[in-house]
């Protein structure tokens, strides 16, 4: 059974990692976890342009894919699918990020990123939305994806 | 740094989700959280061939990608590509897959998933294995992908 949004922003408040989900320049997926921000119905994440292949890919393939989901049960799960807008990075965007993951650790990651050259926010609205709460129904839901 | 092969033996067997990637029929990216054993170098899935979009995609693209990422420090990763070779599930290697999730409910869900006719296992001898440590280097490796 799907979320409610507030669930959604609550879910998704907790710093988890996304696994973020791309298309390689051979027309294969790739896929690599990621720190993520979740403000205001997008998501806000981070990478560097030429240093990644995560930031190269999107060269050759703006449509990306992201999935977050809790490891122990209930079993919840937020995937969603769009063409992130990329950006320089703001050192408050780069901070709100890191520090999700631990203050001191994400100070001191922002003040090194932020002079990465190839340095780039992701900013990801949604266009399609998937969400799943296995707490709600069976553990074999027709909706179920996480088995 | 990467791991070594004990140490990832050692990360694969917790009881994690893995992110399982893969090429929608439009050539766009698909993620899913999936469950896995990881057995003498391959992973072993299971997923639905008609029922679920990751097992239709295997038939317009066979190539996947596959993730798993510790979500506390240190962080920890496994990337791996390859494609899977897809059969028909046995008993045992379901519940092989799913009480690693829990006794009780891995039995259960195995003794349903075995009736549904499009159930499938999914054997994947990784073609590439990448893997990260982030607690043997500073939090900004040259190699890193989490952020």
């Amino acid at each position: 059974m799907p979320m409610t949004a507030e669930e959604i922003d609550a879910f998704l408040a907790e710093p988890r990692l996304c696994h973020f989900a791309t298309m390689d320049g051979n027309g294969h997926p790739r896929v690599r976890p990621l720190w993520f921000l979740w403000r205001d119905g997008e998501f806000w994440l981070t990478t560097r342009r030429e240093a990644r292949h995560t930031g190269r890919d999107l060269d050759s393939s703006p449509r990306v894919a992201v999935s977050v989901a809790s490891e122990d049960r209930p079993y919840r799960a937020v995937i969603v699918h769009g063409r992130p807008e990329v950006m320089p990075p703001s050192e408050d965007l780069l901070l709100a990020i890191s520090t999700r993951y631990g203050d001191a650790e994400g100070r001191g990651w922002a003040e090194r990123a932020s002079k990465e050259p190839d340095r780039v926010i992701m900013r990801l609205k949604p266009e399609t939305l998937l969400s799943w709460d296995y707490s709600r129904e069976g553990t074999d839901s027709p909706k179920g994806t996480v088995r």
